[in-house]
C-alpha cells in the first residue's frame, strides 16, 4: 500500500472474522485491523474470542492494534482492505457493497469471503463494479495457506494483482481462479472425494473412521507435498503425465465408471437414505473433535513442510 | 511368528518389490528378506538399487540380512510371508500361487501387493483359498504407511488378523477393507477428486500447477491430520457431520449437480480431447519430478505429525 501502516476492516465478527483478524494482526507486525459488527455484546465477545485465534505472538500487543465498531462508516473510512464475510445471502451482499463504497476510499480493496456467491452477482448494485474480488479462504483461515481469488469478469488486474500481492508478501498462497463456477475450486475438489466416501461406506466397503485412515496416512501426507497432477506426472516416470494415463487409464475409467454405478445405485445425494447411517458412524467415531488439537497438528505439518522447502535442510 | 527370525520373500522385484523390501530390512531389525525374480541382472540390479530406497538406516546391515534368488522354490520354503509383486495380470497370478503354495510351509501367510485383480479371482486354481488376502500399498511403500488389507470372502479371519497385526507391529497403518471392488478404496477417493481436477482444467476454471497449489495449500495438509469424515464432523460444531450436512448440504448438492454436468459436458474420460492439454500443462508445469524430493518431505510430514501426537508437544 503506502507509507502508513495497513489498515484493514473486518465486516461481520463471526468465527470467519475473527479467524481472519487474527490472521492479520499475527503476521504483518504494523497493521491496525477495525472490526466491524452489529451485535450488541460485541467488545465483551471479542475479547473473550480473539485470543483464541492468536498463537505463537504477543496477544496484548496484537490487541493495541486492534478496533471494534458498530459503525460501518467508522469501519472502513480508512481502510485499505475491506474484507466482508456476513450472512451468506444475496440480499445482504448487494446492500452492504454500495454502503462500504460509499464510505470508503476510492483505492481500498474489497474482498468477499462468500463460499459460493460470486462477485459478479454481489457487486450489481455497486457504482464501480470493478473493485471488487472473491477472497475465499480455506477454514480457518489463520491456520491454512490457501486463499481462492475469484475475480468476476468486471474486476480489474490492478485489484486482481494488488489482491494476490498483499497476500504473497504475507506468506499465505493465494491461487487465482480463472473462472466463476459453482463453489470455487477448494470445495469442488473436496466434496468430490467425500461423494466417494460416502458411496463407499454406503456400500458398507469400509467403516467411517477406516476410510479416514486410509486418506490420512495416503492422499493427504501425499497431496500436502505434491498436488494430484503433480503426483500422477510423477507416478509416470520420464513420460509424464501422459505416459501415467497410457499405462494406468484403464484402471482409472474403470473406477470412474464403478465411482458413476455404485453413486446411483445407493442413491447417493445429500438427505437420502445413506446419510443417517455415515451420520451415526461418524459421530460414534469422534464425538465433537477437538478443533485446536487438529489446528496444533495443522500447523506442525506445514511448518515441516516450510523446513524441508529449505535449502540444506533433509 | 515364532522365536527365529521373520522370514520374508519378495516374488518380483519391480519397484514395488524393493520398496517393500527395504521397508522390512528398515522397520524389523531381526527379518530376514530373499527376493525372488527371474531378471538375468537380479543380483547387479538389486545392489545398485535397493540402497536408494533404505534411508536412516546402516544400509550394510541391512543387506547381510538379504538373500537373492531365481528359483520360486528357494524363496518360499521358509519364509513366514510371501509377498507377490509380478505383473498385473490374472494368469500370471493364477498360476504362481498354487506355486507358491506347493513350496511354502503351511503356516505362510500370502499377500498380494495387486492394485486391481481381487484375491477371490487370484486364488481360483489354490488348494487353500483362504490363505491369499491382498496387501495393496500407496507408493512407494517403505514411505507411505497405508496398507489396504482386502481379503476375499474365503479369506480366513486367522490371515485378516494375522496380517493386520504385522503391519500394525511395524508402526504402518493396515486398513481392513470389507468387500472386494473396483480399485479398492484409496485410488477410488483418489481418483474421484482426480477426475474433478481434470474437468476444472478442462474448463479453463484454474491451471494445473494452480490446481495442484490448492490442493497442497488446503486439503493435503488438512487430511493428513483428519479425514474427510471427520473434518467435515469438526466442521458442524457440536451437531457434528449431521448438522453440517443441514447447513451446507445445499451448497455440496450443488457442486455434485455441477460436477457432474461439467464431466459430462466436457466429456471427461480417460483419453478423450481434454487429456492432451492437461498433460501438455502438467509437462510444462514440472518437468520430470524429482520423486527423492518429494520423498524427503513426505518423511518430514510424516514425522511432523507423529512428533505432534506425541503428549507434550506442541
Amino acid at each position: 500500500m503506502d507509507d502508513k501502516p495497513t489498515s484493514i476492516a473486518i465486516v461481520g465478527a463471526g468465527t470467519i472474522g475473527l479467524s481472519f483478524a487474527a490472521l492479520h494482526l499475527a503476521k504483518n507486525p504494523d497493521c491496525h485491523v477495525i472490526i466491524f459488527d452489529t451485535r450488541p455484546d460485541l467488545q465483551d465477545y471479542v475479547n473473550t474470542s480473539l485470543p483464541g485465534y492468536l498463537t505463537d505472538v504477543d496477544v496484548a500487543q496484537c490487541l493495541t492494534r486492534l478496533t471494534i465498531t458498530t459503525s460501518l462508516e467508522e469501519a472502513v473510512k480508512n481502510a485499505d482492505v475491506v474484507q466482508e464475510q456476513g450472512p451468506e445471502n444475496l440480499d445482504f451482499k448487494q446492500k452492504i457493497w454500495p454502503e462500504i463504497e460509499e464510505a470508503a476510499s476510492k483505492d481500498a480493496l474489497f474482498w468477499s469471503s462468500t463460499s459460493g456467491i460470486p462477485a459478479s452477482k454481489q457487486s450489481q448494485h455497486m457504482q464501480d463494479r470493478s473493485r471488487l474480488v472473491v477472497v475465499h479462504p480455506y477454514n480457518p483461515p489463520h491456520v491454512m495457506p490457501l486463499l481462492e481469488v475469484v475475480p468476476s469478469p468486471l474486476t480489474s488486474q490492478d485489484v486482481i494483482d494488488r489482491t494476490l500481492s498483499f497476500w504473497q508478501s504475507l506468506g499465505r498462497v493465494p491461487v487465482l481462479i480463472r473462472k466463476e463456477c459453482t463453489g470455487f475450486v477448494a470445495n469442488r475438489l473436496a466434496f468430490a472425494l467425500f461423494r466417494e466416501a460416502c458411496s463407499l461406506v454406503a456400500q458398507g466397503v469400509v467403516g467411517v473412521e477406516d476410510l479416514d485412515s486410509v486418506v490420512q496416512s495416503s492422499m493427504g501426507p501425499r497431496w500436502t507435498v505434491a498436488g494430484p497432477f503433480k503426483s500422477y506426472h510423477a507416478g509416470g516416470g520420464e513420460g509424464g503425465l501422459q505416459s501415467f494415463m497410457e499405462k494406468i487409464g484403464g484402471t482409472v475409467q474403470s473406477c470412474w465408471d464403478a465411482s458413476d454405478a455404485d453413486v446411483r445405485s445407493h442413491d447417493v445425494r445429500v438427505n437420502a437414505a445413506w446419510q443417517e447411517e455415515v451420520c451415526r458412524q461418524t459421530h460414534e467415531a469422534y464425538g465433537v473433535v477437538d478443533v485446536s488439537e487438529r489446528d496444533r497438528k495443522t500447523r506442525g505439518v506445514l511448518e515441516a513442510l516450510q523446513d524441508a522447502i529449505l535449502p540444506g535442510t533433509s
